[in-house]
């Protein structure tokens, strides 16, 4: 409850901070057998890992994972895994000046309120490396769900005022575009406005759009622990995101039910929807056709430009941010966004393999 | 985590079906010493109940809540407050037709996949009269943060195309109109739309926002347990609800850094911050700013007209629903946007009072 | 967290005092497809029902329960079961003597100094009554268990010195008596000796043993969340209990390795072991032998002879406390030991579905 | 909920097999501000050493802290607390025999039933260094609970049918003698004990007792998260304890109640107990008097004589089992029931700041 901790049967627990000795995560809940390893988790991680273009950090950040328990002979043995990403590089000083203030947009004063003071090096525990926990977790959650043929792909829908055009949509040009755009020409638009958008010393905020496909139904607890309110609260815990929708999403305010409800028909023995405005859940629990959620990502706080503020000392003062940082959150987002959602679906998964007594039965007499 | 709990410290636990004997929740880790009747818990209960005007349901819903445990002499003991609402007619007879189809837009083909079965009175477990047991909660949560000078208020700002203009706000006005609008004006253009919507045999959506008003700052846990991230949750595990939002919510994604920081300044010895993009979060920590945020209701599911769907035996067939539905049901969520804000707020408040060890020496030692 | 909760799967929250409304419980996370009804969970509620004899209390308790939701055409449906006892006699006026002082031995004193003040009718919340909603829910938890096989049945071990003698072990005869003991012998001597103790105006302890049959194996998790470590909680979480304890129990602190061992063998195919000394447990997980645990309670602390104690203005006094009081708390706790022990063992068997990828396979790939 | 977290607001995650990189502990939810150290941790884990005697494990395990987040300057964050101990020395080689078959009074083939297949070097997770996480974790809790002048010391009460005598009583003796009895004439009885069980190739088990003292009143939620009941379980969990009692224990069960019952009464303005059978909890919640409780420990399991047990292919075997084990379980353990009291205590102390609303206002209105 204390924050750190995600999930009830599938459960991870995350800790450390920008500039300590690493970051980690410990993995509870994860059935025994799976194979896992260091080198599958790595590619996970990779796709977070900045410096891959002028758009995202150049600080070399050298992001190996290391499995320290719970995998043993290459398959998980249903114990808690533990990793941990090593900080390597920890130059303390380039952030000592940030200890006075408080940065805007930032956690920084909100820190200060809570805990009477902070580890202010590289922004600390509210640093986006907090997130490499979430994606070492999240790889493990794709695994499982793998092996039951749904998968979980994510991407950037828009990056400022730039939008992708689904006529476009080639998922595999997502991974050869540094704005993680699945879409070429959208690509090379959004790669123009960081470019003046880093010229200005600003940043520009986005949207990312994540899809579980194969999904199984039944998946999701009525009243709290619907479906999409789980995945509403693990794609918000990601730090920058202001939005989540379902589906059709905000646009439902101004659709009437006529053009809402996704009607049901049968097609060669199978259960279909004529249109997926549900974006896959239906009384929070899966209907079997694809999830499709959305994020809203501001822009980075962390601007060279000159900024109004105030210090600890509650003085009013002019800032300038140093350092190297993203125009942009998002490309390097993605890949969360695909963790929180295979994590929280995997979690509810497991659940609801207790749903009925005759699948209690088939499990525990035959 | 069966999904009917909500809340770590201040814990809510709802129960019951449209048709069955009642609706119910059982309210645990309330402080005790809280003034709460029975009187104050019902006004909130009558700002959801239907039959209020010619857009919402018709239905006599005499829902009038007791408090079967956990006050005595009028305060609340620190023991379980058990409250329920019996169901006075229940006329399974109108229903009894749903049972063997699925209706487009509902929760009745996914209970069947998850359950086997469903009670399909009215919609048994996922009626929106399941939300009675949120309010009556809600309610008490209100209370709770009002004895620290904590407001929490929501009100319908759009339905359908019309939206409420800030210039003509008056939250007074909310009260005074049958759609919760606090904009005389919005609210009579609105009641134009659904009476379109009404005659045409269908619904429309809309949008919730909700303001927290004198928040504390430090209430949110870093991490998963965000105050926006367990907003998020709470808002979008509201039937209908589609979408969730923060401060300035989906905007962000086109907004440039240095619009989109709120840039803090002192002002009276006051710390302040020039705008509130932000919502009042940041870094999932109060800042002590309002809270806002946003939730996009989707059109009712019931409407009038023919409807293609399957029916239990997976067969395509045409459908009218039959009954009393609301065109629109933002006005009535508008309170269950309040009670579940009110709720994580509370529950997040308490668990707050335990993060430094100076909080703890000040109760403990003195 | 507040308490009133138990179980994570299948979880249950009570609420209630002794002079309320009633006493309830909500059971949620029952999977779908159980047989229930009122007259099943009312066979458990009168072996706790006051009355029965000379040696438990006189008073005219009408316990009937009765389902508000959960069950539809007579199965669990999946969502939350709701239960009510409505407390019939409510005769407060007995026990406003008790605002005023704290009863050696009761809750009285912790109450009002963890929360200000206390309903102080009939003990309130801490009153023995609020084992009604365990035991109503823990007969859901034994349909559950049964229709696997598993049976659990509890018994008076001891009354004050007098022991079963297992050579004249007769479960069934555990209900032909009024002190719930399997051995008509030992309880016809338990029966002098409370004759005894009423005379002298004292009450007397005992010990319930409770065993579980044809256990799975593999339920229960290693290292916090072990079978045994769940199961003390349940079990000392029953007012009045002192001690619990799991196979040989504190027989082991004086026994060698060689004797306390249970070595393992095979018959017909099967796994033995040739003592269970270790109560069913391994490693906090059940090896299929059967669960035998027993609790310690302690002599029913109202009784009528005087006694010193303090009153709400820290004054010394001297009190004699009214009312009728049972001369043990035993008899009727045995099934209370039942209900706990089965709701442990069902939310522990539930969660163990999810223990490996086998499982997960077997149940949604076919 | 899949074992390996403890607690709520206080909450522990540990990790870690016996031959894996190293064991660990996340501590999520300590409050900001607690000054805390390797050194001073280094210290409680020294507790649990082996080698220090002829009586406890030859084995040279260097087991070093290290400390990877949540500290700053000194003092805790309020952001998790991850911390490790690598494992030096894995000669899996050394067990490599048991992974074919089970051991008598180990969890070999419970693991084997539940996860398909297990890490069977050096017991993995079912090791008794499983515990260095919880003694880790429990050091913190100590240093929280010694801020408000709470104490927390376990001691060897027995071990074998050799008992401390209380008029020899001497904490100070526990750090003194091989065996943590605080009594100088017992513990070198104990270590006679201990050689002729050696000579035989045999154990023996004992009784761990535990003190806290200046405990506040209020700590410990009624019905479920009994103080009591939560102590249950946190000891319970430990690997080979088989029992657990609070104040007289079972020795209650022979007891009258006018002989049970703690009278109070007032002294110096002060209220007072004339005897503390109920070890510090009525009702389940801190009356302020000392908190007793004692762990009954099995002998070690390991022991060297030929044994019969099956192997994996479940055929009858004769097994003499190699390596170094002790002959007695308890010295070592003595700081783990330690820790697993004071983790508890913490938390409900942590939890009981929320129950009134004169607190609530004390901490935020002034």
């Amino acid at each position: 409850m204390a924050g750190s901790t995600f999930g009830n049967i599938f459960k991870i627990t995350t800790w450390g901070e920008s500039h300590g000795e690493g970051i980690g995560v410990v993995v509870d809940g994860c059935p025994a057998g799976l194979e896992i390893s260091e080198e599958y988790i790595q590619t996970y991680l990779d796709r977070r890992k900045p410096g891959q273009s002028g758009y995202t950090t150049q600080r070399k950040e050298d992001d190996t994972v290391k499995i320290l328990s719970g995998v043993f002979e290459g398959r998980t043995t249903g114990t808690p895994i533990s990793m941990i990403v090593y900080n390597k590089t920890q130059r303390s000083s380039d952030y000592s000046e940030i200890a006075g203030y408080y940065r805007p947009g930032h956690a920084d004063y909100t820190f200060d309120e809570k805990y009477g003071f902070r580890d202010y090096r590289g922004g600390g525990r509210s640093s986006g490396r907090e997130t490499i926990g979430r994606v070492a977790a999240g790889a493990i959650a794709c695994k499982l769900l793998s092996e039951l043929g749904i998968t979980v792909a994510a991407y950037a829908k828009s990056i400022g005022d730039v939008e992708i055009d689904y006529n476009n949509f080639d998922i595999r040009e997502r991974d050869n575009n540094p704005v993680a755009m699945p879409d070429m020409q959208a690509s090379k638009r959004a790669e123009e406005l960081l470019k003046e958008k880093m010229a200005k010393k600003d940043s520009v905020g986005g949207i990312v759009e994540c899809v579980v496909k194969n999904m199984k139904t039944g998946i999701g607890e009525p009243v709290f622990d619907k479906l999409d309110a789980c995945l509403a609260k693990a794609v918000m815990s990601i730090g920058a995101v202001k939005g989540v929708e379902i589906g059709a999403g905000f646009k439902v305010s101004e659709m009437s039910g006529s053009e809402n409800n996704d009607n049901f028909y049968m097609e060669n023995d199978r259960v279909m929807k004529r249109t997926n405005n549900a974006g896959g859940i239906l009384g929070g629990i899966s209907d079997g056709s694809d999830i499709v959620l959305r994020a809203a990502f501001k822009p980075t706080p962390s601007i060279f430009r000159e900024q109004e503020t105030i210090n600890r000392n509650h003085e009013n003062i002019k800032v300038e941010i140093k350092g190297r940082h993203d125009p942009i959150i998002v490309p390097r987002a993605v890949v969360v966004v695909e963790a929180m959602t295979a994590l929280t679906v995997s979690d509810l998964l497991l659940l609801s393999m207790t749903s009925t007594m005759d699948r209690i039965k088939k499990l525990f007499i035959d």
